[in-house]
């Protein structure tokens, strides 16, 4: 328990815990500038950081890495710069900090406000792609928070030049570099020992498969907001507009089926089934994917691969479509009841009433009626943007933007009311 | 992992988690009359619920329980009273459920709300008082959610007798009984199994002594809200009136000192120690308060007793105060940054920009200024009912009424918009 490696992360995040202090009590145009230092800071500074990231490609490539993971990592003076230009995004996002979201005066003439603080220090968890460095850190910062980044081994070097560059603008700004703590131990050790500093670390939010999502659940005893995965559902309605439905779907699942807001699977309601589905069919083939279908779905396509239970439970991220029909409106529910993850659910239909039940029944983070899947963004819901989606109940549920990295606390303001004025000593 | 026990606990949880879909859809005329129904049960089981808390303090005193805690457990017919009259209380707050807190229309025409829904499967872990088993159900359930309550074995017959009470009143309204749920198995081992149910209790929110909530802390997998102690200060400024400084002194010290929001540290400015010290020792000695001082109190106050590390760390609960001179607000917000514990901290003074601050610097969930800490409750501050006290920096912090009970999610009406509109099929 008292290695040096354990000992260095606990002093790391104490040094962040203090250096939160300070940004905490930064006023919202302190913080714009810093965060637009940050940004110029690392243009200024993207020869030393491609530098690095070649490094990281270097090896990466001699690990076997290739394909999406390796063009994540990648980067070039495009991505540098958009990185740069996102930061300049939160710099004008509004600051949470101070808001009062409720004010009241009680009948004794006590004023209650609500008023939103920084959460404290934030660990980030992630993977391969180094933006996050970036984005991530500036998200936290805007809030008032300190960070502490533990980014994947392979984007090591590129996320130590990158924290470099940020801390040259913290620096100037005369905030301590501890409020953006690059963890460069890479093992899965001091991870953990991160995960277990229930003292210091007010919240984890881990980002990136299903299997680092896990592990940080497993092993964490701080506070963690977690999206394991978006099983998302479009469900076709009797009431359906056919033309608007068929356009849901194409876009929600073949606009981009890599994302955790892409469609995973299509529920029909069986009066409209006949109707639609062939031409659902016919559009989702015409670009390249594969449906997969319940038996009834299978009658009236026999060319389709069956669906079984996997199918259902299945996060594609890929150009592949599981089908159902439904009897009606709850078997719908039910079955997203049974199979979701909590994510996203759309219903395509121009029945107000059902529209309502539908989205009364539906738990999941984002219900849509007549929109696509793909809107499931921090970006498109007007957050400006975002530090991950949230399917835990708690705290925050969906995307997650600046104002869920603060939490409202009560401010009370008096003139000397007490509780039991018989016991005071000096009545007026 | 799989005896009849763990079995039992997980069974009985996913019989919760289905009730929790129905309450969840109840509207709030439905879920008022659902507990006026439950108080009014309880009024008539009255005999027989006294008649198992008589065993429950047979058995206590037979096993050497006393004093408050016996007190704690004991109920009697006026205490069944007020047990049904909180349930009328909490029937008469505004339903969470629904409230729309904030919409938008996006530029693309979309209709963005924030919508609040409950938060699913609610685990109170509680110790002795048995009218928790009644408040704490009928503030989940006026909030949508389904609640698991797991009382201390002591209270065990007391909660059983409530809980049939309360379930002859579910049934008459169509909500499975299976809504509120009593863990009747008093093993640790259960409680464990319960705490780490990811996958259907949303929150645990232990309510007890430091070493039950360390215990659930400890062995919990599932989200956490949780209120360690109240080790609250008053810091007397320089620029403070003293008469009003006296009274919240005295108020929040010896009104009532074995609650949490009790003092627990005074903190006073030099400038005005010779002033107001020996007039607070004065006024709290009336009360048998005793004063613990450091040292340059005790040069003003030779009689005291030193005060260390431990009493300023200390949650006395008792007529006890530690006292210690500083040399000026920052040296306060220093001493309360390294001793305190989040919950509440109170100024005297009548400099607005002191006030300011202190507010400012301060990060615990409740900050006041000119106002005894006892008002730190949910009734005092609004909130109608409370179901504890959060010193967690996350979800909800301060004092927790039925809207922390719930968590806001996102609500998105279109009319066919999808985000790649160049993939669609038909375009208008």
């Amino acid at each position: 328990m008292s290695t040096d490696r354990t000992d260095s992360i606990r002093t790391q995040a104490l040094a962040c815990r203090d250096a939160a202090q300070i940004v905490a009590e930064l006023d919202t145009a302190a913080k714009r500038q810093l965060l637009l230092a940050m940004a110029d800071a690392l243009q200024a500074q993207s020869a030393t950081v491609l530098e690095a990231n070649a490094k990281d490609m270097h090896l990466a490539e001699a690990k076997g890495i290739q394909g999406a993971l390796l063009d994540r990592l990648r980067l070039d003076p495009e991505r540098v710069t958009a990185i740069a230009a996102s930061l300049h995004e939160v710099a004008n996002l509004p600051d949470p900090v101070g808001v009062v979201t409720r004010r009241e005066t009680r009948p004794n003439g006590l004023s209650v406000e609500r008023v939103r603080v920084p959460l404290g220090v934030i660990a980030m968890i992630y993977e391969a792609r180094p933006n996050v460095t970036a984005d991530a850190a500036a998200l936290c910062l805007m809030a008032g928070n300190g960070v502490i980044l533990r980014g994947g081994s392979e984007a090591l070097h590129s996320n130590t030049a990158i924290a470099a560059a940020l801390h040259t603008a913290l620096q100037a700004h005369g905030v301590p570099a501890a409020a953006l703590t690059l963890v460069t131990d890479p093992s899965r050790e001091t991870m953990i020992e991160l995960l277990q500093l229930t003292d210091i670390v007010d919240l984890a939010i881990p980002r990136g498969g299903e299997g680092l999502i896990r592990f940080v659940a497993e092993h964490a005893r701080v506070p963690v907001i977690k999206h394991y995965k978006g099983v998302c559902h479009l469900y076709v309605d009797r009431a359906a507009d056919i033309a608007l439905a068929l356009n849901l779907l194409v876009d929600g699942k073949a606009s981009r089926p890599g994302v955790c807001n892409a469609l995973e699977t299509l529920l029909v309601h069986r009066d409209i089934a006949t109707d639609f589905l062939p031409r659902a069919a016919a559009a989702l083939g015409r670009r390249q994917v594969e449906l997969r279908g319940c038996e009834r779905t299978r009658m009236l396509l026999p060319t389709l691969k069956p669906a079984d239970e996997a199918d259902y439970a299945a996060e594609y991220l890929d150009l592949i479509l599981a089908v159902r029909i439904v009897d009606d409106l709850e078997s719908a529910l039910a079955h997203i009841r049974r199979y979701g993850s909590d994510h996203t659910e759309v219903i395509a239909t121009e029945d107000e009433d059902t529209a309502r039940r539908f989205v009364r029944a539906i738990r999941s983070a984002v219900v849509m009626v007549n929109a696509s899947s793909r809107f499931s963004d921090g970006g498109e819901l007007g957050l400006g943007a975002e530090i991950g989606i949230s399917t835990t109940r708690l705290h925050a549920y969906g995307p997650m933007g600046a104002e869920a990295l603060t939490v409202e606390r009560f401010v009370v303001r008096g003139a000397g009311q007490v509780r039991h004025p018989q016991s005071v000593v000096v009545q007026e």
